[in-house]
């Protein structure tokens, strides 16, 4: 009935996406199996793209050829840049999204592309041979064969849904969970392990008392995540803010004797930074009051997403609560919050290309690695997805660095470090935050896709060459320029900025703090002509350029030396344990991780710089 | 945690949906329970409304104030007025729907109504006390109280899916069913049967040679099912038409002994007009190819519904044999098709107002009463939701004859002779069908629901007036004009009709065989005038109205005399053992019917029209 596929991807939420795009825009023949057509690309959390950390990861995964960040562009409702008051490294792009229009977009895209076959089934198991994935058993007793598989089940691998004593065996409410694929991976030496994590009720806008409610409208002037020419927002809904109050507390606290939280009933451990408003006012008891965003589901619909309010209190007492909120007061529920167990398997198991160590050609990607997020599930789609076409024709794997991207950092940290909890990307999470801006990660990494050969870059290869030239064109006239006193003065010293005594280069007062582009153009005519004829993306880059160049250019070093360490390659067949130089513990760790580089090594915990040094020595360094 | 509901509606599909609409316009709160707000209103079989007779229903449903025929509007694809060369008794209208489109314009418009609310859970048995629905069990162990229940379970009860020798526990391919309902009313005194339907595999359209199938457009001038404002379409998409070959029927009889139809494991009856490819050649073993219907699911998707070939045959013989169709050489299958087994509930245990006789208050509508099809499903929604409201009210029952509606011929084929299959409507089941016409469903029907202060009927009911005035005005021109032999003897000759030998009232001309009111206005410039102030509908109208007349009035003679019979009542406590003079088959049915009228008596099997003089007699008539 089927051909043999290149890859199988198992699973059609962000990750199995991003991972069927990937592998097909590299080349290869892809079948993306799923228990249910109808439930491709669902957002089964927040309606939301993006935020801190994550806005970055979504423009590396455009600026690599994936899809998330057109479809969100094309389905978006609000979009907006925070933390702009910060420095540039700190800039995330964060857009809601219409939950059915973004579903709807992501299909029409699969379906849009020629490589991508569609299997509606449950898949049970991986077929292995001679300790390489070769196909995937399914739940009508089918062999799919192909020569490489991507698993990423998501919560559906023995999903457990909790709501107060209550259990029901599922992947999303309302959804059946998956059975197999867990115990077959285990019987061929796979550790499992159980993770949490959770979601809010769903209520009723119709019944929400929005004038007692802060609002939180779009940007002025929305932005967009995809580097390529996708639509602007001409239209905006609002989100608003509401806050728990120590009676919310109260009132929710009356549960816990009822919780799966604290009663022991929940095994695996829930995301400790996108935490349960049960867990919050445990944790934080001092705190009277915790924010909730208030977020549509889409242009039209009245469902509501209470971000900030998840919980798996009983019903009761979620209701209870609710109401005990201002605005909420005669607030219906579509449903209750509930939290989902799931099986993941710790990513230690995992080489730097997401491939397993124990079978070759098997791919993990997204929660069933342990993490949590949209975005950190699209972006390890889209890297097994390319690593998987690069596998099966023997070519060299395609590894991002941690100075690379943020993809670079998330991939690092699940191999060497493994996680205990879903793990959540953070701007701390990365030593070179300076690099890793959302506005750069096309210079960044369109260039790599395009050398590995991914289809559909042309827009985006054009686009860097373009941004990259401007960039300098206005480096050229920023440092050419020169700017006399009574040009500026009024304007610097408005921002609190000393006054110029004679002409300067217009450089040395754009490196001033507080000094930005924008305000000079608005005293310096010929420097705003010009700028006239570039976008404003690309101005930014040339004056972030600027402005940060000591910074970017310390950061650049530090990244230079920690990578001379990851191209010191260390041999699988290494033993560590004759190296006796080394402590006892790194001994251990080492043998036990197998990392590939010294780079990788130093990153283990428990690895000292004293064996990284011994290491080094050893290799002849 | 929630209000006492008027009507707690349980299923969210074309029934369920229609039943909340109608309560909800009738003024009653109702609270819509759904298993997943992600799937309201889906089409689980074809993409497709009305059809022969089923169109007729959508245009009563419409005139009613039901949503089914503005939602297929807005949604459709392809609009086609079948059986246009036949009588205007036989034209149904029909079209292709997006699938996606049609579900989230359903839920758009249910959240748009102030009086539904919705509860995303697993419903598992109705609160009954002193005889009296009052509310819903639900599977978190909630109970919610209402005045009026009204299931509408689909295929969900206790669903069983069958491919080949496998089964799966689902309501729909990849949804759970539903559990706990069946087995209460059970305990409750209801009687339980098991019935079966099926559904085609799902087709990759990139994988079809488009050239090898026939082409069928839509309608050059689309007509549309809503008398509201609803839009016309502009772009319609084709349908094509494919043949089954005696090569694909060897084929799918290679897997006869693995086919759970023909082993037994399949219990249920399924739908004899509707069946399955497997059904078709074994009960028609002479016909040496089949036709196919190859729908499009909707504007982007390349999804492709085999409206002909539904089988439950396993997955490998269905794709040998697909792939034996002419066009369809290289395949490829989304997911095969497949049986489902679910519990219905013999519908002779309803009152014509599709209330239980077992437990007031309490209401059967859709697939729950073995009926099969969309359209029959959404009628009998709209009707439980008409009557769960006046239930409840104590007012007077809305039930409509059979010279009323379709939807009246159905529900009282249901209640009175029960199906052992899934029923589906058919023109012919319908005694006054000059008189059910779809262009006059609004004329029918709509002061009808007007009368009963049903909402919405505003715009419809302005329509029927100038509907009406129109076909009046229409028909005292043409009674009055008159017209000379040589303004029409050419276009008589050419349609082989007399020639006029003198001067005659056009109503004289237009009354004959082969003569219509469009190829008039061609040679009578004074009748086009005429007709260009009135809408194309209006004019059809005036039209049959009068070449028509005389069939159009026996019909309504003959319904007057057997409605005459539906005003003589039955008492529910008439002991028909004590009327000797009564056949004994006729004294058993009617104690086991206790039919409401003489003329409900009338239709029972077994009861002669010497059984029913003998009730008149005894009536005092």
């Amino acid at each position: 009935m089927f051909p043999t596929y290149d890859v199988i991807v198992v699973g059609a939420g962000h990750s199995g996406c991003e991972a069927a795009v990937a592998a097909a825009n590299m080349g290869s023949k892809v079948l993306l199996a799923t228990m249910n057509m109808n439930t491709i690309a669902q957002m089964s959390c927040n309606p939301a793209m993006g935020g801190v950390a994550k806005g970055q990861i979504v423009r590396e995964i455009d600026a690599l050829g994936g899809y998330s960040g057109i479809i969100t562009d094309h389905t978006a409702v609000q979009f907006r840049m925070l933390n702009r008051s910060k420095g540039p490294a700190m800039w995330s792009p964060r857009a809601q999204s219409d939950r059915m229009l973004f579903a709807a977009k992501w299909r029409e895209m699969l379906e849009a592309h020629p490589n991508i076959d569609f299997w509606q089934e449950m898949v049970t198991g991986v077929i292995v041979k001679g300790g390489r994935a070769c196909g995937v058993y399914t739940s009508l007793g089918l062999e799919i064969q192909s020569r490489a598989v991507i698993l990423t089940n998501g919560t559906f691998l023995n999903g457990i849904i909790h709501i107060g004593e209550k259990q029901f065996g599922g992947g999303r409410a309302g959804e059946r969970a998956a059975k197999g694929i867990t115990e077959q991976l285990k019987e061929l030496g796979f550790e499992a392990g159980r993770m949490k994590t959770g979601t809010p009720p769903r209520i009723d806008g119709r019944s929400i008392n929005w004038d007692a409610l802060e609002t939180q409208p779009g940007d002025e002037e929305p932005g967009k995540f995809s580097y390529t020419d996708t639509p602007r927002l001409a239209r905006q809904l609002p989100c608003h803010i509401a806050y728990t109050s120590q009676e919310v507390h109260d009132t929710l606290r009356e549960g816990f004797d009822r919780s799966p939280m604290f009663n022991g009933r929940i095994q695996g451990l829930g995301p400790r930074y996108c935490p349960s408003i049960e867990d919050k006012i445990e944790r934080f008891a001092d705190r009277d009051r915790h924010q909730l965003f208030v977020e549509p589901e889409g242009w039209n619909t009245c469902e509501i997403y209470v971000n900030g309010f998840s919980s798996s209190l009983p019903e009761d007492v979620q209701f209870k609560a609710l109401r005990k909120i201002e605005g909420f007061e005669n607030a219906k529920m579509f449903r209750p919050g509930y939290a989902i167990e799931y099986d993941f398997f710790p990513p230690t198991q995992l080489k730097l290309t997401l491939e397993t160590k124990l079978v070759s050609n098997l791919f993990f990607a997204g929660q069933i690695n342990g993490t949590t997020g949209y975005e950190e599930a699209g972006c390890q789609g889209l890297m097994a997805g390319i690593n998987a076409h690069l596998a099966i024709r023997e070519e060299a794997p395609f590894v991002l660095r941690r100075s690379d991207a943020y993809i670079g950092v998330l991939i690092d940290d699940l191999v060497n470090k493994g996680t205990k909890e879903p793990y959540r990307m953070f701007t701390s999470r990365a030593e070179y935050r300076i690099l890793l801006r959302q506005d750069n990660a096309d210079l960044r990494l369109t260039p790599l896709a395009n050398q590995l050969g991914m289809q559909g870059l042309q827009e985006r290869m054009q686009r860097v060459a373009a941004k990259q030239e401007a960039a300098e064109e206005i480096g050229r006239f920023v440092r050419k320029a020169s700017v006399e006193p009574g040009q500026v003065n009024r304007y610097l010293t408005g921002i609190g900025s000393q006054e110029l005594t004679q002409k300067v280069k217009l450089h040395s007062v754009l490196i001033r703090p507080h000094v930005d582009l924008q305000s000079l153009r608005q005293v310096l005519p010929e420097l705003n002509q010009f700028l006239g004829n570039y976008e404003q993306e690309f101005i930014e880059l040339a004056e972030i350029d600027m402005k940060y160049e000591g910074y970017i250019e310390r950061e650049r070093e530090r990244a230079d030396k920690m990578n001379r360490l990851e191209n010191v390659r260390l041999s699988d067949q290494f033993d560590y344990h004759e190296l006796t130089a080394l402590s006892k513990e790194a001994r251990e760790k080492l043998t036990a991780a197998r990392p590939a580089t010294v780079g990788q090594a130093s990153r283990i915990s428990g690895v000292s710089p004293a064996d990284i040094s011994v290491l080094l020595v050893h290799m002849g360094r």
